[in-house]
């Protein structure tokens, strides 16, 4: 089945996600109670409208149980994101996601049955708390609570060593997968490969053996 | 230098970015306008204060030319972002990083000194849409425009086939980087090795080549 | 077990429910956010209380666990029904009663957790409506949707008739179950007692035979 | 002479009351200051108008002299209340009813002309009281100050017994009524009647009779 | 019984009304809902206190049934003035005189019992009206709707005449009841006093006879 | 000249000073800033406009140089009440009367050219007082600070008593001047004339002797 | 008599004239209504007071006819600034000033008393629209309506050319009274004296003769 | 290059602005985002507009990149100053001058491009305080913070002496450079002239002297 997405809330948070999934070749129907934020998203999105979604009878004629997907992007008024989030799921959408401002509304939305909460503010203030307790971290994936992949910028102490001299997994217990230096991508590199200060380290590893690493070579600076 | 972390403005973002700053075992004075955000954050922080940080005088009462890093997280008042950074860059902090709602007032924040500028709502919107644009997305890290790391869940048209009989590098471009069962974390796999439906493969490649590796095995299906 | 009565929110609504619990021989602990509130209800309420309890913290410290029914009686803001409902049910109180608005709010509170839903100002309109559409309706049970228990004032057309002449049941299909005389009540009525006016007579029967009942002695006046 | 009903104020009190009337055959004239609670009873009462009913002027426009009976149902603002109430008595209209908020609003009102108030949060919140401080008690009908008429779910203590075992007249004063099984009701039970457990008896007694009869089967559970 | 005043409302009528009571040897006292009120007039009134004098238990607090007269005068709230002057009868005072906005309001307070309205806006721009009307109209009290006694300035085409000469009886159907010359009032004006331009005339008349004096006089100017 | 009169801001007292000058025969143009207002009176005066006086233009527009007579009725808002006295007088109206509230803003009203200023609320209240003061007071004019002319219910203790029996002249020094019985005003009494309770008197003294009269013939009563 | 300072009313404008008045050696009273604005002038001026300058009986208590110069600075409002002045002026204050708004504010403020009336924002847009209408204008006096004195920056077309070879006053009608160079200012200009690009040229004349001498050297440059 | 005025902003400083460069002889585009202060200007300036200047999209639309000059006179909003300041100076216009209410927000908008700040309230205080702390003088201009040009009134002690009596240069080491009387200006003053009261002086040199030879002939008086 092909998706069909509807975004009802149009801030920052819903226009940028209404935006990158057009990008990605979607159809998005971009719904906003405020007029003003219907404008702003009519130029970029497949349908924009202005409606009240706390409302079924409205939710019905914008046709919104063809949707495969339904993301309640609404601001800070909790009381319109459960109230659309439960009329979307009456009308059976297989995909509600639905943004909480914290922990508890998360529960409500949960409860009522959004399929899937997100908590942009929260994570990404845990991001870039990540980001800058280091020196290195570009950006990294959190494979499961213990493992991490993350790109660090190699430090001026790495500067012309090989990966054999290096020996990163016997130290360290991590692995150093790709090296990224300006446009080219390394994927496989060798023991013999050389690293320069500011080329990019993708490392798999677990989170004491990637700060291991990291505070050793902070230290010989 | 040890650094020492000054958050202004304790709302979700600024909130959630200092309880993992202190995760990660840095000190944090943790300051906001509003008592009651303050009192929240009291029991985590190093140092939770309640104060005005648009008035120099009370900046140089906290000490604020003492910190490394300064994160403005304030919420919608653009003023006070900005006469809070300028005046923290007056008072010579290396780093200091101010959250913004959109382009134009990043603008401006850049131009009173701020070194770096987040935007979390719009890019919390942007990877939101990039993971459900695609059915087995997990996380993505952009690696360039043009290339990207991306975490993807094997889907059942893989099932059973080994890297040997898929052959992605020969004909996606791509590079499977390793493979996630469950707990094990696979960093050097080999051509023998079977992929099974719900494993993680981690991929280095190019947009076009991911989307089209994606695509056809969801063919498949 | 014994029963424990929280009431929250001490409006029309929750004062007038507080007293008649407390009038019934119940202890009652009776919250509302609202200090003046509180203090009216003081003298009544055997402990009356002023706390916010959408806040968890608060419900625990108030011993929320250990009643055996709590109602939710907060008056027009739904998000705060929602969130006092969702935290008594988790903290596994047997009957929480929430008051609605309407029935889509009706059914987030149920979808949150609420054993029981009511709508006073709906179902008094209801009420109302019934008892006036009738010249001799005074009160009435529905027993089901087709049949009621009603209390009717007999009309000057019955005056002086016995039953055996009113022959109620033969003609009807419907029952008089006993007669009010002033104080007294006649719960087995015989055939040859007489109806006068203003007598309360209670009745049983389907809407349809007592409407036609009532149309019949209306029409002879 | 027949019931014409003009219903002043459509809030969830006066909507539901209109939907009532409509629905036992009657016709209404429902008026709103609020042109958007009119639009809502538009189809469902005979007339909707959006009209300011404290203007006499307005009134006599509507042919308020013409009704029978007019409802006073506006939500919090006293002061309509009160020159709605006095015009309408004014010109005539033999029952004037209005909704009050408190008993001093009530003397007011009664003050300027209302033939009857009613207080409709103030008496939801006695029912509800009643029947939560029972555990069997469905619904009732207050008869007199002293007695009333409840109807009850037989407790399982009562399973498999006769009503000449029960002897609840001798024992406790009040008298069953009549028994309802599901879709059945029998109103001349007789003494080999068995009841089961609930099964919805309706019994006729004083307060103290039925809560005694009450309390005991309670204790045999 | 001598008479005891309440005044209630201390804006500029009620204040300027409690001064002259208390001028003329009454005691006061005055009450309002605003501190502030109360303390401008605490230094002139017997006895000035702050309270709210809607609720009974205040009235009854204050020894409000004590007096023999209350004057309500609340500004603009309608809804007070009315609860007040409920309470006050209710409370057994022999005098409640209310001030009133319009007729409407007046005929509301009435019915709750007041014995006597004023309208002072209302009234004092009829007298206003009245004055500017006239060229010479200093003061003037209405006898009957037909007949009024008027002060007016003599005009300079009287200067000079006597009584018999102007012969105000004969040829306009009113008397000249007194002459007031500076400080003397001459109370049994005789045929041959003269009148100058500037004394003040005493006029008892029909509104038409004075009305064609004043003209005539005017013209001969 | 011919009267011309202009009335700015139609409140209470605004709009019955325009009926008043009307019923008198009088052009009005009848001026507010509220619409509202302004169609209310355009029934009854002879122009009604919509205009905001502050505005030079605008009463340049109104042809407001015209009038011989401008009354600023303006309700709370001193500043307009100042600006517009201040045009008015600067477009040489003759006579600008204008409402204060007390003492200070009538010096303003003074300064910036206010030929009269008048303070409706205030002299209400002080002849209310004087009313309620006497048990038989109906009405008065202020004569001179020192001499009134009363309007007298004459108490029962007079009944039946002629003029000449009374002696009111020799008693007390002031004068009957007029006695009003019913319908008929008896403007020379004659010594013999009787005086019946009720009879209204017309009474000229200073206001010592009249109290004096008021006093003695009460304690008789 | 020695001067004494009153500023009633702390915005920018009255702390800015507060702070310079003491600077030049004088004693300052500083008063504004808001305790916030009073504590940020304290460390600066002799007296600084929290009061409300519109209550006569605050301004006696303050000791305000004792100043030589009372400066109503008060900020927006109007009423505010007419009340005070009229007060300062009954005081017998010599010297009131009056900041306004606009022209008709101006008026009435010179009505109620002030000797003198300010208008910053005005006159300063008046100012700079002057200067940025040259090129070379740096700052002026007016003379008179006619005559200005010009403080000039020399064009790079006068360079090294002297007063003789200029000759000036010939040409234009204008006179140099004075060459400023750097931190000299020389005060008697001789004929053979050289001008350079930059120096700072002291001119007294018409606004013709001026504008006409710059709009030649400007042509050419 | 002919200049071109761009007004961002109309309150009092920006329409006095605009006013006096198009009296100037120059071209003005007057904006705001006000309507009313728009139709207000219109009559006055080249072209007025309504329009939201901190909005990218409608600076193009205005052509503001064709501007010499732009004024930033936007009046309380520092917001709005800063965003639109941002936006002229990336369009590229030469000149933007930005109204700052405070010092710290005159940094701000330096930071974001403005190449001169005003402060209109600050800088008229001071002018202001400077003429009143002396009794004679009628303007200046401020050649060095050590010397100013003074516009001096010549006091009576001065009245009837020549230039070469008072021997100003000698005794004070000022110098008069002019003397009006007047309709003249005599800019080259001989020895010989006689000064008379209320002349008025041009005087240069430093602040000391100056004051000096004020305070002398103060005392002479």
């Amino acid at each position: 089945m092909k998706k069909q997405f509807m975004v009802i809330g149009l801030g920052r948070f819903g226009s940028s996600l209404t935006k990158t999934l057009i990008a990605n070749g979607h159809e998005v129907l971009a719904v906003d109670k405020d007029e003003h934020a219907v404008q702003e998203m009519a130029a970029v999105a497949t349908h924009a409208l202005q409606a009240d979604c706390t409302d079924e009878a409205v939710l019905r004629e914008l046709g919104a149980s063809n949707f495969t997907h339904a993301i309640v992007s609404i601001g800070e008024d909790l009381q319109s994101s459960i109230l659309t989030t439960l009329l979307l799921k009456e009308l059976n959408i297989p995909t509600v996601i639905a943004k909480a401002k914290n922990d508890m509304h998360g529960r409500v939305l949960k409860k009522v049955g959004a399929d899937q909460i997100v908590y942009p503010e929260r994570d990404m203030g845990t991001r870039l708390a990540n980001q800058i307790s280091s020196n290195n971290l570009i950006d990294y994936i959190e494979l499961s609570p213990e493992h991490n992949l993350v790109e660090l910028k190699a430090p001026p102490s790495m500067d012309g060593l090989s990966l054999k001299k290096l020996n990163i997994r016997a130290n360290y217990g991590c692995t150093i997968m790709a090296i990224k230096k300006e446009q080219d991508i390394n994927v496989s590199p060798k023991a013999e490969d050389e690293i320069h200060t500011g080329d990019i380290l993708l490392i798999i590893g677990s989170n004491d053996e990637i700060r291991h690493l990291e505070k050793d070579y902070e230290r010989k600076r």
